[in-house]
Formats: structure tokens, C-alpha cells, sequence
């Protein structure tokens, strides 16, 4: 089977945004506060909302997407800790119903209430909630919830262990996934996610976070930001900082995915970074939504990238599209297993 | 011949750096001030701290280095402007005396005296002074004079265009570069480096600066931080955003350095970057220092790489080795040819 591991909900219905809207309308007059979290959306208009995902899961032949809130949407930098908490309970929740009604196509990550300047520790309910009751199988962590500033201290740093460790005591990985940007000089989606991914990975390796928490993973999107490009350039750095072998030093940690919408990318990738670290995702539908005139297929089509790889076994295909994700997401394993896709 | 255009002064002598910590130290306590900008290092000093780069030229085989201070000492947002002007001034003479000594190794890139905060204007005397008295044949333009907090407005935005009338003026093209982070978050050479790559192109593909400033043209280094390895993304981004093909909209005035430290990643660049808009680089002394272990040579050791590139014609590499070069920075050219280098 193909499991895309990185789906934003990018296709929410009108209502979603409305909300939003009355949300942050009600700090500058509280009149305008939404008076209710029910958004009114039937489970038909859900299903329909997902059509074009569901449309290009069966054209493009993947099977099952895990699926979180629109990245951009979490925007934690914006409006206040409370109005934070109660966005990623909607947004996780309609996530939830959508795995619901589609359980073969989609599994749900979540989204954290994380804040500017806010302990962790307060993410850690809705972390609890979405793993032990909406039977999520990840979360999305953000490096940077000052949204393009980079106020928070490096992921090394204790302030995050208190949601590592819960992370670890429930299995579930985290997604290294900033969201928009409100610094002007700083594009979101071609600048702030792969900058967040280069500065995340160089972070890791500057510390000895695996070495406190064995079990924990991360899952760095967008192929890893600069990162695969510039592979002899970290090689080098571990090197300088005496450092193990990045191999030892990250990679039974640091996992990377798919999204990158060519196919010399996706190639210089797997002849660099080991395939067992390697998750098919296509963020569809996600940054990139034309068609390439190159090619005359979908930028974001990254099934075709992998296929083309010439080098890689039946067996690392069946790694990257299937094995790995149910390694990293063992509880993504185990619903799989539980609807009989052992 | 072969033209190395990124190399950094990072091999400075002891007096350079005693020199900075009494300026430095002269913002707590004036008296700790530098009583003179004659730093007494002797000719003889000067030509010794350069050669590790000497012998790399040799061993390796490039002729010239365009040569500028080293890229984290700039540090634009540390200390006062009046103290930059002067760090700035000193920094550059002392590249202006090795250009001197060794004139057919070095030929010089200027630092100038950006602040946070402060006009652009203020560099136009810097720039004018190491173009017209120095002979340098660049700049390198600092996107983010904040050291990692990118307060400065876009590339695009027009606080930049007096340093870009100037540069225009006298010929000379900018090395988007830089300089160490102060934000604990942000290694600079293992993620604030080319994020600022990252940034700054994306910054470019939003706006259409070029079409105010046909005649600017813009390096990128580090073999454009993760750009090459996202081309897909960023065809797709600029096809989204009905932008012309890139080519069209910002290949006449961007171009990237060979500064990949292994051999896929400076392939993949031949593969998705026109060769004209590919200049030879090393930034040795560097980043990058070690040897690697799965070459048996330097990481930073990059013609190697180039020259392993089988698809590259001889007028390929001879392009990327020289030709660019020459195009790219025109006083290069002249000072090359006056020197009987045609």
C-alpha cells in the first residue's frame, strides 16, 4: 500500500474560515466572538470538502493520507493563548470527523496550542486528547510559533522535554511544521517551511536530544528543507564538532519526507539520505498546485519521482511508500492493522 | 583559468581580532577604545595568514579567489554604526593590502557598514570608496542585518534601491551574504547561511525588482541554499503566482555559487540550473574545514566535484570555471585583462 504521510486540510469549507474570522474579530470587540464551536458543517459538506484529495489519492494510486489542519492555518503567533486552544480543538476535531467517515483514506495528525513565550506544558492536553481520544497518530510541532521571527529556543533545549517526553510515553512522532509567516521578509511556503526545516535539523545536530530521549522521532517535510542538498556540508559540521556520524548521531530520529516537486530532487535524496529515513508524502493539496509544462503532470505528484528512481529495489519502494511510516507512526501502524492491512 | 568568486578573509591575524575586542570593549568602557585604526600588521604578516588559501589555490588548481572579509566577523548588528564604519573600513583595507601584495591570487569584495534599522544610504561612501579607490570588483549586501531576527524590509522593497542605483552605477554586483546569527536558534553556517539563500531568492521570485533594475545582479551562495534542490517548488510557486518562467523573470540577474560540499548535490545543480548562472566557488577557507571520509578529500574541495560532472562540455565548465565570472563581475574582467589575462 501507498501511505502519503503529509496531507494538510487545505480544502476547509467557507464555514471554517467564518469562524475564524468571528474568532479574531472578538479581540477587538468582544460582541463578535463565535457563540458557538459547532460550525454547523454537515458530514456531507465534509465529505465533499475532500473530494479533490480524495480524486488524487485514486489517480495518482495512493491509498491512505495522514492528514492534519492546514499548517499555514495554525498560525500560533497570532491573536492570544486561549483563542489558540480553542482553533486547534475545532480544527483537530473536524480533522477527526473527516477520518471518521473516510477511515480508509485518511488518519489524523494534530495540531498543538502552542504560543509565543507560552510553557509547553500547555499543549499537553490537547496532545492527550488527540492521541487518546480522536485516535491521532502524530502531532505537528512548531519550531517557531513567533511565525518567522525565531524567538523560541532551539528543540534541544529543556523547554520543549515535557512534550517529548508525553510524546514518547504515547508513540507518537512529531512533524517539524511551522506555520505562516508574519514577518514580511520571509515567504511561508518558499521560504519559512524549508528554512524551519534547515534550522531544525541543524539544531538537532548541534545537541544530543536522542541521547535523553531515545524513542522520540521527528519527521522533517519538505524533504528535509535544504538539508539532503547540502548533505556534504552537515557531514562536514558533525564532523568539525566531533560529532558521531550523522548516521548515528540523527538518523534512528530524524526521518524526511517526500515533498519535493521534481524529480532531480527527489533522486539526490535517495542516493544521500539512507532509505529507511525516507516517508513518501506529497502535501497534496499543498503549496504547489499547477501543473509542471515540463512534464505535464502535478508539480506535487511526487509518487512519479519515487517511481522513476531507477535505483531503488522493490524493496526500498515498499520501505519508503509503506514500511517506514508504520515504523516511525507505530500507532498509524496499528489502526492500519486493526482494518486488516497488516 | 580557473575563478574561485567566494573566498572570506577567516585567517586573519591575532591583531585583527584584539583590535575588534577593544572596539568592542570600548562601548562598555571608552577607554577600552582603539587609540588607532593601524592595526601594525606588516606585509610580511599579511602574506603569511594567507597561505592555507596559497596552497589550496595550488593543490587544487583555481587561480583567483574574489576575496572579502570573513563573512561572520561583519556581525552588522553588533555595536553602534559608527562602530561598523570603522570595522568595515579596517576589515576591507586589510583585503585591499592582500589584494595589493598578491594581486594575481586575490582581487577584492567589500564589506559594508549596514545596521539594523538604519538607512542603506549610509553604505553608498563604503561602497564608492572600495570600488573607486580599493579596485574591488563587489559587495557582499547583508539581507539580514539583524544576525538572524530578519527585521530588514524585503530585497524588493525600495529602502534598498539607493545601494542599487550605486551598484549599478559602478558596475559591481552583491553577494547576498549573511553574517552570524544571534539568535540561539539559528547556527549561522548550518542553517542561518542558506536560509538567508533560501529567503532572499523567494524574496526575488515574489517581487520585480529586475524590471526597475535591469542591469542589478544578485549571487547567491552556497549553491542557493535549498533552491536548486526545490526547483520544482519554486517553478511551480512562481507559476502560481503568474509570474513569467524563471529564466525570464530572474535568471539574467541571479546567479548561484558551486559552495556544495558533495558531489549529488553540485550534480543536481547542473541538472536544474542553466549553466550560465553557475560561478565556481569553494569558500575556503570555510565552513566546512575537514576532510571527507568518504573521499579522502576536503569537503570543501568543490572543483572536484565539478569536474566529476560528465554531462558538463568543455564550454560548460569553462563557463562555470571563468566565463561567468567574467560576465558577472565586469571589473573582474577588466582587472583580469589589464593583468594580460583575457
Amino acid at each position: 500500500m501507498i501511505i502519503d504521510i503529509h496531507g494538510h486540510y487545505t480544502t476547509e469549507p467557507q464555514a471554517v474560515h467564518l469562524f475564524r474570522d468571528k474568532q479574531l474579530a472578538g479581540l477587538a470587540d468582544p460582541a463578535r466572538k463565535p457563540t458557538t464551536t459547532d460550525l454547523g458543517i454537515s458530514d456531507e459538506a465534509l465529505v465533499k470538502s475532500v473530494e479533490p484529495q480524495l480524486k488524487f489519492q485514486k489517480e495518482r494510486g495512493s491509498d491512505v493520507t495522514v492528514f492534519s489542519p492546514r499548517a499555514s492555518g495554525m498560525a500560533h503567533h497570532v491573536g492570544t493563548e486561549a483563542i489558540g486552544v480553542q482553533w486547534s480543538r475545532v480544527s483537530n476535531d473536524l480533522i477527526h470527523r473527516i477520518c471518521t467517515l473516510l477511515p480508509e483514506n485518511f488518519v489524523g495528525v494534530g495540531q498543538l496550542p502552542q504560543f509565543p513565550g507560552a510553557p509547553i506544558e500547555n499543549c499537553i492536553p490537547e496532545l492527550e486528547r488527540v492521541v487518546n481520544e480522536l485516535g491521532f497518530v502524530g502531532v505537528n510541532l512548531n519550531p517557531d510559533p513567533s511565525g518567522g521571527y525565531w524567538q523560541a529556543p532551539p528543540l534541544t533545549d529543556r523547554y520543549w522535554y515535557p512534550i517529548y517526553e508525553r510524546m514518547c510515553d504515547l508513540e507518537v512522532p512529531a512533524m517539524i511544521h511551522v506555520t505562516s509567516s508574519c514577518n514580511p521578509a520571509v515567504h511561508h511556503t518558499g521560504a519559512h517551511y524549508l528554512n524551519a526545516d534547515t534550522t531544525a535539523f541543524m539544531q538537532l545536530l548541534q545537541g544530543d536530544l536522542f541521547k535523553d530521549f531515545p524513542q522520540l522521532r521527528f519527521v522533517i517535510p519538505h524533504g528535509g528543507g535544504a538539508v539532503p542538498f547540502h548533505w556534504g556540508r552537515y557531514r562536514g559540521l558533525a564532523q568539525d564538532m566531533k560529532k558521531p556520524l550523522l548516521t548515528e548521531h540523527l538518523l534512528k530520529n530524524v526521518f524526511f519526507d517526500t515533498c519535493v516537486y521534481h524529480y532531480p530532487g527527489i533522486e539526490l535524496m535517495t542516493r544521500v539520505i539512507p532509505v529507511d529515513n525516507i516517508l513518501f508524502a506529497s502535501e497534496m493539496v499543498g503549496a504547489v498546485k499547477g501543473i509542471d509544462p515540463e512534464t505535464g503532470h502535478h508539480f506535487d505528484d511526487t509518487r512519479r519521482y519515487v517511481d522513476q528512481v531507477k535505483a531503488l529495489s522493490a524493496e526500498d519502494r515498499r520501505k519508503i511508500f509503506e514500511g517506514n511510516a508504520r515504523r516511525v507512526y507505530p500507532r498509524l501502524d496499528r489502526t492500519l492493522a486493526r482494518r486488516g492491512r497488516k
